[in-house]
Formats: structure tokens, C-alpha cells, sequence
């Protein structure tokens, strides 16, 4: 059964689906058998000839995905099927070597050892993407330092800010996620093993029978090794963090790019057009109306921002596990792995280009923060007013020049000048009235914004 | 790229996988096109030429997936690489036939449609299931109407039932989600039908243009009829009543029938054993323990249980959709539509399974019954006991009672019946101390179960 | 400790604070009780002197709420504390009364059916909101049925649609929430009688000991109808489907609520303007800018939106019991159930207040419909000259026509003459560039809303 | 209106209440407003006399919980209703005053660095809940090291275990959630330092009219100190990291207290009974049966543990939000905050309580071992007879030996020993049927588990 993807807009067409179909997942739990031969002939629990075989053998293509669907309705999980398969492969290459395939070994080592090994993959394409992103945001963030817009909250424009900024907490964000990302990417994504429950007692078992010295213990730690995911400090069988803390890291940062989308998609309105996605020959193109150039880019991240949260509730709530290994809860956790990590490696990517493309207007944005007049520096003028007029009287006085002279700037300064005889000047009130002169701590805030970009990176 | 369910335990290897695969979906979609034309055709709108060579090129094996995939990187969503692959595959059979491909059409047009089609399709699944589950446990209800168990509240003994109370329960859920899951299928499952946004304007215009006197809203209702979906009241592109409804019948469902197997984990536990799975070769196995027979069908269901609600959330969530057609909140109903329809599909394939096979072990539910001495009825002895004691008195006495004399309902009798001089008998006392005697309604609870039944059936 | 909404926009200050307040929940409970001994009384089961006294004392007064709390952590629920405090208060009026509280009853009869009552007083108030609702969207329906204005796909003008299609789906959708919600609330709130273990045994037994011939399935219907609730068909205490009945409801009403809030939004942008909220005096202020008319009844409703889903996941999730009663799953019932109908209470009357005072400037609606010169309608041009020029030429020479003449309809409609020699006139190319001119179905879509209105009043 | 809690057996009566109380966040808000004053005179932005008569007057008995819930609804926010009560309260005290109350400030920044002065307490107290949770698993695990009992997987018996592996997995988790709760706690919790849309623009113009020197990036940084919280590095009004990362705190706190409840509920039931909860007057009784003692604690917990992460579902989603204030997501933050954080605080104390009282019943656990004869340890088994008779022939030998003398070692042992000639001797089998000798590397993990927890501690 084929899923290219073609309801899955949050990843279609960036690469995220083979990174995780089913030749992934069987091929990184082939990946962890091997490792396992591979650690145990180390310590000399197996032979070191079977290693051989098992490497040679453990080869999707000789893997019948369709076997193991069916073993997974036998069993609840694929690894029963997997292991029958491979020792197959294996008895064809060398039937001595067949017995020391999965030696001592539980499915639940095999599936959450091969868990990491995909998250680890899957989150390092994440991070160069969002290294992508996040330099491009850095660039627009620099340009644009001192390019006035509207802020805009509750919808109604608020005061002015710059473009500069807007980039720069985008920026912010999206490094929050790689903080976030590496933190667990480097040292939260542990090999597993536990054997049947949890006690590593048939690893210990085969080992005394073999003769070998080296507990079981150290065998996890080769087997993290031959890997590379951290060496586990305990099985974690029955304590889930290592997914929990994929999840954190799943809703972060789809978070992070949500954000950066749902603002996209707002300033890409046909009104507000002060940005635009980057045009490409038929992206954004509509069915029925030739005209539209539609913000896919953005829609596509703000789709997998939705869905990735309650993929990561499940790996959340699957936490709450009865027993050494669970009815349920356990078998709950692979789908929304995968579908979190595949809309996440889709959402950075498409973030990637899209911050990488966007196009900027800042005519349109000056033409946008001109629409209320002055309104949109009414805080700055009740703050200068205040003093000289009272607090009642200011508010009232503001508005109802607004009311009659709002549009006009010049006009508004005059008619303000009048009002309060000791006052401002009308140069004063011209220069008070000018959205690029009210705009905060902007430059200070995108050199922050920088600095960590430059720190991070 | 491939999923054939293999981390997916909730439906893997029970036929729902092929029922929404990118293949169910391409040709549900193309059915959609071929009942456009053939609506089209019968108002006059388009040739009736046309007709046959769309539907003839309308095979999913004309349609390359992955071109798919990448239009829907284009543009969000399958349709309009969709359109242009059947538009080319019309053209090679009968040039003038392309251009009356998705006349006056739009995606959400297309997908909707679609996916009522398969939603139709698949609850129809369900309802076979549902109906096979409710007839086993109709069955087990009526058996063991009188096999006397323990109930059981936050996780232990508190009354005695009967077994046939607890199918009956399990029957009078599934019955609610038979329920339900038919009215929507009936009457809730409309076609899609709006055109570009929602007005059905290039519909009416083509259809003014061929001079065909009746207007878009009868194309409405022939469309509908084609496809064998209710008629749409109006276009419903802003308004996902038919998503939310589906997604309750999903909850519903997949609720109903995980606590059919919460109740099946429990009670196959190790130490209390009082049913089990129906046995088959190689279920349940486990890699590690030869012994092992897991309640692996339980399992999956319990697994569907978990996931199935965060999948319906996505599609409450996705009702609040800004505009004609929203960024990003139709684009997620896709994916987990498809996943909720085949956790849902697989669990009642796997509840129909699981209900036809129980083995239920009358003897085992009797001695664990007598675990407590008399503890299980101690209700039933403090409603007897304190008219003739005094409430706090008679709870004294049978506290103390059990202490020394629970497990003996013999010597127990006789203990309280040392304790109140001139009350009940000893052979009053032993008749309330047998669980099988305080089953309270249980042989009604299990009537008015069946007569549901029957009369749903 | 308090909680007055201060952190619930979703439902402050709308009156649905005290409708589900402790209080509310302790006098729901006392009803509860007090059903029952009056149905007990006319059974013959309990005395009819003792419902006076029952009655009498079932005053929320008279229940110590910290007491109740304290029974929660003592016993996993309110009703062993809650029977104390009765039976206590009983006492004090008629001493041989108080054994007669809660005869044969346990916690999950009492919590249940009072939510169930809880449940149907609320959905009666969000009724006559929703009934407020449709009739004001209604209105907004009819008289703006011809007023044009852009509609927007993926954030972008599309086609010309009319502001009366936008109301009539927002009714549509209004109506579909009320259809949901009548249904549940008339027939889908059972009073839950089970005693124990959902057998009903010490219901009997007390019969039984009081010589009463009525069994205890009797009890359930007159217990049913003392409460105004429909009587049970089975207890429900294992069959979690009233509280998923509501969770749908819930998600259904604030769905369609969060779509009507999710567009005013939109359209309420500062950019936009089409519509705006009721004007009231402090409505919409903000801290810090004096000028700002916040859109706050949306965002009170949007952000209900929100919440709900997840509150009703919760009651999904918690279907999946284990046991005669679960240990976790009914307790994670309650809060949910009461956030989730507080809200959608409130973003009813918010949404009945939206719709009542929405403004609506359809000045402002085409001049932003003019925005984009003839591109809004270039799906009509599309159809009208494929046909004289080729699909691919009449789309390239629209596209050129529109980026030189976009913007005056008058010159683009001569230059699409010039273009095509034998084809269209200027006057035929004026009309159809005129967007009031391609609105599609609007007018019947509105009367279909409409007529569906005056039958569901 | 009142909450105690009585709907809430996550938390009540387990002192979390009035940690997150109406008053409790009003008073957090006041505690902002005195430390922007603060801060603001620090730096000669407000004059100093005025600091005491704010500080004075900020005091949540000057405050109407009713105005904030009506202000809540006309603004969307508490905050604008309480600037009016709070400067109301300082014009009584000191009338000049009064004009530097929330100066230059916004709601945003009040409600946000309230919401991360409330999560610093509360994580605290449930850093001390989790402390004592571990040090009693610690003890547990260490006394227990020895103790075996049946390790289960998917309900059933699967290999031996001992509990002291059993009390180091749930430690290994605590110790976990302390990690990631410490980490957040200390770092993650920054105060909100932004103004009306994140420019700190009037808190700027304020500096500058009052001639002060240091510019509002300090401001920021005084501000912050005041609070005893983090300095942000930007304004974070549009980057939600702070709250996602509280989330994820949460939800892995309750997910690995949520797994300790599930064992425990486990191994409570009747017919397990290998641990009990602490016994406590009143605690666990029911309303209906004396005999009843209920696990409380655990269900208190579980119930916690499934409605934490649908609160963190809301708080992750809400990163997406549009604008530099989005209109619905930030103020669906608040209320699912203090749900969340009200449940974890419960769930810890709660946890704590079990731990320390757990009553563990080791003769109970080594005949529930004993219950599957010799079937417990086939793992072993098998892993020795398979060199002697070949995988297939010895697992046929066991599965033979098992049915007819599983039940009795020394039966088993002879029987195979007599299939295997010279094979093992009948002291061997004996030594691998003793599930005492087959815990693996039970030592090792605790050892291990007990090496962190003295770190970490």
C-alpha cells in the first residue's frame, strides 16, 4: 500500500517521505539487529563469523514488507516477523550463523533502539534546515532593521514596528527550536536495551553460556556505540522520556514555524500584500482561477503545525504505560512518531524556502501604516500629551482630532497645536506623528536577535 | 514510498489498510470526475461524448502517484495535478473530450466529494463488524446471564455480577456506536458542491453557456445521486458539519470498543484469567517467551482507542476555518480522516474477532469471586444488618467479623449469626452470603440488552 | 478559592460562570438525591415522611464546600462527603430520615445524573443563544443577498461571492450546531442509575426488605422522570456515550462558533474593515492605545474554540474504562465536562451579541473587490474565451491583459476586444468583468439557508 | 463563584487550589506592576515617592474579582480592569501617584510575567513533592533490590523481575521529571518585557520625557531582577517558547507519575494484591461498600495524568499566533496553564504520599510468581536447552514439560532432565526454574538508579 503523500500537504514533495516509510523503519531496525551481533561478537557472546552473515543478510530488499504487516497483526508489532525473516536470509548465507541472530533480544530493544536512530536522522536534516532558516530570517532581520510597519494586535494595527523586528522574532523563535533540537538530538536519544522485561537477563544469560566476561551492562553500552545514540543509563522499557522529549521538541518547533507561517499568511492577504511567497513556475496555483498565486509555502507549514501537537499528545499520554511493557500505549507510539517527525522535516523545509524566497514590500507597508493616520501613534501622543492636558483631557482631545483630521499628518499636527497653546510645537507634533520615529527598541532588538543567530551558528 | 501498517498495529494486516491507501483515494476522486461529466451530461452542460472518455481514462493506474505528491508541493493539495493527469489521459482517447475534464470545478470540490465516497465505503465496513461484534456478545450475554463474577471498581471487588452483565454492556456500547455510526452514514454524508468558492458561478456560467436551462443547484442534487451521497442542503466548503459528525461516529466507535478490550486486558490478566483470546497460530506470540500467548487482539484495539480521539480533534479543530477556503485547517482533515477511518476499521475488525473467540472460564470467575470471603456482598449484609443492629454497630460487627472469618462463608454465618440473638438465621445468612444470590437485575440488564439487539438488527 | 473567569475570556462575564460553579454542581447533586427518595417514596421503598425531610436539608447552604473538597482527595469524589454532609443535615430535621438518604445509591448514580441535569439546563441557555444567533445571521442573510464582496481562498482574493452567501453559511453551519444540540439534549441525557456495580442489587435489596413489589427497574424510569431526564435503557455506569454525545455537541456548536469568529476576524482587519463589531462603551478597549476598537466578542468565541476540542477529547478518551467503574478515566470526566459547556455557553451569547450588533460596510467590500481590476473574476473570462481562443492562448493573453489594464475594467475590457477580433463585444466584456455579475448561486443559497432557518425555528 | 476542587480529584484538597487561585493570579499581577515600578524608578523613569504608594495599594483585597471577570469581557483581559482598580487604590493613598501605575505598559507584559512568577512557585513545591517521591522509590528500590515477582508484558507473565527494578524504573523516571522541571525552572521562566506590541516603545518615550538616562533593554533587565525571573532576550509577546516549555515540564511530569499510578493500580488489584496504599482514616472508602479500601492516591494520579497533556495541547498549539498579539491563542494560554500546572502540583504531592506510605507485600509477589510453574523462566530455559536439542526440539520438550508438570519445579526439573540425557542435571534445571535466579542484571539497574538519585539530590 502506497502513501506518497498526496493528503499529507505538511511533507509531500520535501524529501520527508522515504526518510520514514516502512524501507526506513525496517531498515533501521535491520540497522539495530546488526549492531546487536555486532556488540555481542565484541564481547564475545557470539561469534565473530556470524556477524558476517547477519550484516550480509540484513537487507531491506529481503524483507517482505507485507510479511511483516501480517506479523504485526499476529503479534502487535513487526519485529516477531522481522526476526523470522531475517534469520532466513541469514540460514541462506551461513546456517550456523542463523541461531545468533536477535540473540537474548525483545522486540521492544528493536523497535525503540531503531525509534532513535531515525529520530536522530530525521532531526539533523531538521536542524540544517532551520540553520537555512534561520539565516535567512537573519538577513531579512538586518535589511530591514529600520523598515517601518504596522504592528498589528487583536487584528487592529497597534503602533509601528519594524520589518526588522518581525524578522528578528521569527529568528528567535526558530532558534528556541534548534536549541531545543540539538539539546535532545545530542544527548536525548538513547539506545535501548532491556531484553523481555527489563532486566537484561537473557543478554546476561547467553553471555554466561558463551563464557564471556563483560555483563550485560556493558553491552548496552557497546551496542549504543556500534549506534551512536547515548549509552542508556537504565532500560527504559517502562519510562518513555526519550519520546516525550522527541515531542517536546516536535510541538516546539512546529511551533515556532507555525508562527512564522500564520504571519506570513496574513501579510500575503490580496489587502495587506507587504509579503509574498517566492514565486516558482506552478506553485500556488489554483484549479479554477488563473489569477491567484496562492501562499502554499506557508499554508503547507500552518497545516503541520495544527497536526503535530496531538501527534505528540499521544506520545505524551503513551507515557502512562502499565507493566514492564504495555497493552496499548507502547504500540501507540510509532504512527504519531513518524508522522510527527515527517511533518516537522516538512515543515522545515518548506520554512527553509520560504524564508530563503520571501519577498518583502515596505512601499506597501508604509502605504498600510499610513491608513489610520496617526491613530497608530496615538499611545506615543497620549504619553506626550498627558502631562500638559491631563489625562482625561488628552484622551478626549486625541480623539476627536483624530476623528476630524486622522489621515493627514499635517493637518492632525496643526489641529493638536491649537489645542494645547503652551504645548508642542507643531514641529514637535509633526515629528511625534511619524510611525518611523516610534518604533522602540527595534535596532536593539534585532542586534540581539543577531548576536545569538551568531552564536548559535 | 510504502505503509503497509506496519507500525501500525491498529489496523495492520485487517484489510483496512488497501480500503484508504493513495490508491482508494485517486479513484475515489476519479469516481468524482466521472460523476461530475456524467451530472454535467444529463443537465446538457457538457457532450454526452464526452462522458465515456472520461470515464474510461478515469483508472487510477493512469495516474502516476508521485506526480501527485509533487503537485500537491505545488499547490497544496492533489487535484490540480490530479485534473492534468486525467486531462491528459481523456485527450489521448478523445481529444475533444479533454476540455469538459473538472468542468467549472474546484479541489475542495473533488476532495470532499471523495472523501464522503470512502468515508461511506469504510463505515459500511464498520457496520458489518459492529453488527458481527453485537451478535457474539448478544450470544455470551445470553449464556452467562447467570455466570456469577466479581464486579470490579477502581480495580477492586466490590459486588458480584454476572458475566452476562458484562456482555451486555460491552452489547448495549456497541450498539450506541452501530447507532450513531448509521445516522451519519445515511443521512449525514453529503457530495461537495461549491465551485471555486462556494457560489457554484462556473458551474451556472458553463452551464449558461451550453444554453442548459437548469440551473447549478439541480446539478447539485444529480451529482449527488451519482455518487450516491446525500444532496448537499448548500455548498459546505465553510461549514464541516459532515467532517465533525464522521469524527464523532470515529470517537464513538473506537471508545465503545476500547473498553470492550480494557475489560478483555483485565480480565486475561496472569492472576485473574477469567477469560482469554481466541487462540490461532502464531497470535500472540512473543520474540522472547515461548510461553507467552498474548491478548494481542485487545491490544490493538486498546492501541486504535488512543489515537482515534487526538485524530478527531484535528477535524473539530479544522471546522474553525478562516474564509472560503482556509490555509492550512482543510489541508489538515486529510490524513487524519484516513487515519481515524482505519484505526476504526481495523479495531472493529479485530472486536468481531475478538467477541466471535472469547473463551470464558465460568470456574475461574467463581474462585476468584470467593478471594474475599464475604467481603464481595458486604452491601448486601450492611443493608440487612443495620435495621436490626443500628448502621454503625452492624458495620462494627461486620468488620470484625470478616477479620477473623472472611474466606469461610460458613463460619462467617454462623459468627454473625452469634452476633444478633433473635436475627436472621443461620441459613438466612448463608443465602446472603452467595454472590450468585446478589446479582441484583442482572437477568433484566441482560433482557433489555438483547431486545436492543434484536430490534437494531 | 474563586474563580470568576478572570483567566476564561471564553466565558467571562457571559453568565455561565454560576450555572456550573460549585454551587451549582452541589444543588445539581442534591436534586439528584432528592429525585431519588421521592421515587424510592412512591415505590413504596422508603417512607414518604422521609422525602420532606430529604428535601428539606438538600439545600446548598447547608453543604460545606471545603468538606466536600476534602472528601474528593479522601475518596476520589465528591458524593461520600457530599451523603455525610446530607444525611447530617437531615438528622438535624427528622433523626429517622437520615437513614434513608441515599438508600441502596453509590457516587456514579449521583455525579452522573446530576452532570446529565447540569448538562441539559446549559444546552437549553445555548439554544436560545444559537436560537439569537441564526435569527440575526438570517437577517444579515436576506438583506445583504445581493451585496457583493471578494471571497477569499488561502488567504487571497478568489471570486466575487456575496456578503448574504457569507451569512448564510455562517447559518448553515448555526443550524447545524442546533440541530446536534437538540437532538442530544431531547433525547440523549439519560438519568444513570446502576447502584454499585450497575446491577442495581441494593436497590433491590432494599425493595425487597421494605416489602415494595416494583423492581428496580421501575426505580429507574420514575427516578428518570422525577429529574426530567430520559430514563435509562441499561445502566450506563461502563457505557460512556452521554458524555460523548456532548463532547460532540460541544465541539459541533463551538466549531461552527469559531468558523463565524475565525471570518469576522478576517474581515475585521484594519486593512479589510468589511465588517466590525457592536460598539459598546469599554468593549474592545486596550491598555495602551487609546485608539483601538478591538474585535473582542470574536476573540472571546475564537478562543473557546480552541479549548473545546481538547476539553472534549478528554471525555472521548475517558470512554476506555476499565471495570465496572475505572480508576482515573470517570474521574477525568467532570472538569472537562464543565469547561467545555461553559464555554460554548459563552461563545453563544457572545456569538448572539456578535451577530446581533455585526456591522457591515459594503462600501468598503467592493472597493476592496476592485482591488485586483479584473483578476476576481478571471475565472469567468476564463470560461467565456477558452472556447473563441484556445484554453492556452485565452489564458495568456488574459494574464497580459490583466498585468497592463488590471485595475480599470473599462480598459481591460477593450484591450480583451482588441484581442479577440470576432469574439466578444466591449459591452459583453464590461458585464462580465462586472464581479456583481458573478455571484453564481447566491440567491439561491441564501433562500435554501433561509427556508432551513424558518423550519428549524 | 466558587471551585474547591470538588470536580478535580487531580488536585483537591491537596493544597494546589489556592496556589492558582483567582487570588493567587491577581496577586502575581500586582506583584508585576510593584516591580515594573520598581524597576521603572531604579532608573529615574517614575519618581521614587511614588513606588510605596503603589506597593501599598497592591493588595488583592483592593480588588474586585467581579470588575476583573466584567472587565475580562469587555476587553478580553483582566488586566485593563485591574489597572483601573489598582490606580483607583493608589489615587486614595498618594493622588500623584496614581499616573505612574502599568506606565508605558501593556497587558501582555502584566499577564505573562505573572503566568511565569506562578509556574516558578509552582514548579518549585512540586520539585519538593517529586524530591520526596524519589527518596522513598530510592529506598524501596534498595530494600527491595531482592525481591522477586513477575515482571508482565502485555498483561501477562513474562520473565521474574524484582521490585526493587521495578521501584527504580518509576524513580528513573522521577528523577527524570525533576531534570526537565529543574532545567525550565531555572532558566526557561523569563519575565515579559515588551509594551504594546513588543518595541518597548513607550516604556522608551517615558525614559526619554523623564530624562532617564538608561534605555529600556535595561529596563528590561531591572525589571526581571525585580521579579526574580530570567531576563529575556527579546520581547517575546510572538515567541510562545516560555509556555511550550512549561508544557513539556508538565507533561512529562505527569506522564512519569502517571506510570507509577498505572503499576500501582496494577498491582493493587484483588487478585495481585503484591502492593497496597498507604491506609489512611476515610481514605479510599466508598459510599456503598465497607469492605472497600480503594487505591485513591493512584487514581487521583492517573486522573491526572490523562488530562494533563490535552491542557499542554492547548498551550503548544497556541504558539501559533498570528500578529504581534494574535486574537484567540494567547488567551487560551491562561486557563489550561493553571489546569495544567493545578494537576501536576496535586498528582506530585499525591505521588509523594504514595511513595512514602506504599506497603509492599514481597510473599504476595512470590506466589503470584509461582502461579505459572516453571513457564516464567522458558526464556532461560530455552536459551539452555536450545544448543542440546536444537531451537525447535527444545521448545516442543518445554511447552510438553510445561503441560503436564508446570506448577511444580522439581516435577519439571526431572522431566527434562529424563528428556535430556546428558544433558543438564536435575540441580541445574532446579537452580534455572528458580525465578529468583533469573533477575538478570536487577543489582546492577538499581545500583545505577540509586547513583543518580544521590546525584541528583
Amino acid at each position: 500500500m502506497s502513501d506518497n503523500g498526496i493528503l499529507s500537504p505538511a511533507w509531500a514533495g520535501t524529501g520527508a517521505g522515504p526518510l520514514l516509510d516502512d524501507t526506513a523503519w525496517v531498515r533501521a531496525m535491520l540497522d539495530v539487529e546488526v549492531a546487536l551481533a555486532r556488540a555481542q561478537a565484541k564481547l564475545g557472546v557470539i561469534p565473530d563469523s556470524a556477524v558476517a552473515a547477519i550484516a550480509a543478510a540484513a537487507v531491506p530488499g529481503r524483507i517482505d514488507p507485507v510479511a511483516l504487516a501480517d506479523g504485526v497483526h499476529a503479534t502487535a508489532n513487526p519485529v516477531v516477523a522481522l526476526v523470522g525473516e531475517l534469520t532466513g536470509a541469514v540460514r541462506a548465507i551461513d546456517r550456523d550463523a542463523a541461531e545468533y541472530v536477535h540473540r537474548g533480544s525483545t522486540s521492544q530493544d528493536i523497535i525503540d533502539s531503531a525509534a532513535m536512530l531515525l529520530c536522530r536522522r530525521v532531526l539533523t536534516r531538521v536542524e540544517t534546515d532551520l540553520g537555512r532558516t534561520a539565516t535567512a530570517l537573519a538577513r531579512l532581520a538586518d535589511v530591514h532593521r529600520r523598515t517601518p510597519m504596522a504592528a498589528r494586535t487583536l487584528t487592529q494595527h497597534a503602533v509601528p514596528t519594524t520589518f526588522g523586528v518581525k524578522a528578528a522574532t521569527w529568528l528567535h523563535g526558530v532558534l528556541d527550536g534548534l536549541d531545543r533540537l540539538r539539546r535532545v538530538r545530542d544527548a536525548g536519544l538513547p539506545a535501548s536495551l532491556g531484553g523481555a522485561a527489563g532486566t537484561l537477563a537473557a543478554y546476561d544469560e547467553y553471555a554466561a553460556m558463551a563464557g564471556a566476561g563483560p555483563d550485560a551492562t556493558s553491552l548496552s553500552d557497546v551496542f549504543a556505540a556500534e549506534l551512536g545514540l547515548a549509552a542508556p543509563l537504565l532500560p527504559w522499557h517502562g519510562v518513555r522520556t526519550p519520546y516525550a522529549d522527541v515531542a517536546a521538541v516536535l510541538c516546539v518547533v512546529s511551533g515556532v514555524l507555525g508562527k512564522f507561517a500564520a504571519d506570513v499568511l496574513v501579510l500575503s492577504r490580496t489587502e495587506i500584500a507587504e509579503v509574498a511567497e517566492p514565486a516558482a513556475a506552478g506553485r500556488g496555483a489554483s484549479s479554477a482561477m488563473p489569477q491567484k498565486r496562492n501562499p502554499v509555502l506557508a499554508t503547507m507549514i500552518a497545516t503541520a503545525a495544527r497536526q503535530v501537537p496531538p501527534a505528540a499528545l499521544v506520545l505524551y499520554q503513551s507515557m502512562v504505560a502499565e507493566d514492564e511493557r504495555s497493552s496499548g500505549a507502547w504500540h501507540a507510539e510509532w504512527q504519531p512518531l513518524r508522522d510527527g517527525l515527517r511533518m516537522v522535516a516538512g515543515a522545515a523545509r518548506n520554512a527553509a524556502d520560504l524564508a530563503d524566497g520571501l519577498t518583502v514590500d515596505p512601499a506597501r507597508m508604509r502605504a498600510n501604516l499610513a491608513m489610520t493616520g496617526g491613530a497608530v501613534v496615538s499611545e506615543r501622543l497620549s504619553a506626550r500629551l498627558a502631562p500638559l492636558l491631563g489625562k482625561q483631557s488628552s484622551k478626549k482631545a486625541l480623539t476627536a482630532a483624530l476623528a476630524r483630521h486622522g489621515g493627514s499628518p499635517g493637518d492632525l499636527a496643526e489641529a493638536l497645536a491649537a489645542l494645547v497653546p503652551d504645548g508642542p510645537s507643531v514641529e514637535d507634533l509633526r515629528n511625534w506623528l511619524d510611525p518611523a520615529g516610534y518604533t522602540g527598541a527595534a535596532d536593539r532588538i534585532v542586534d540581539r536577535a543577531l548576536r545569538r543567530h551568531r552564536e548559535t551558528a
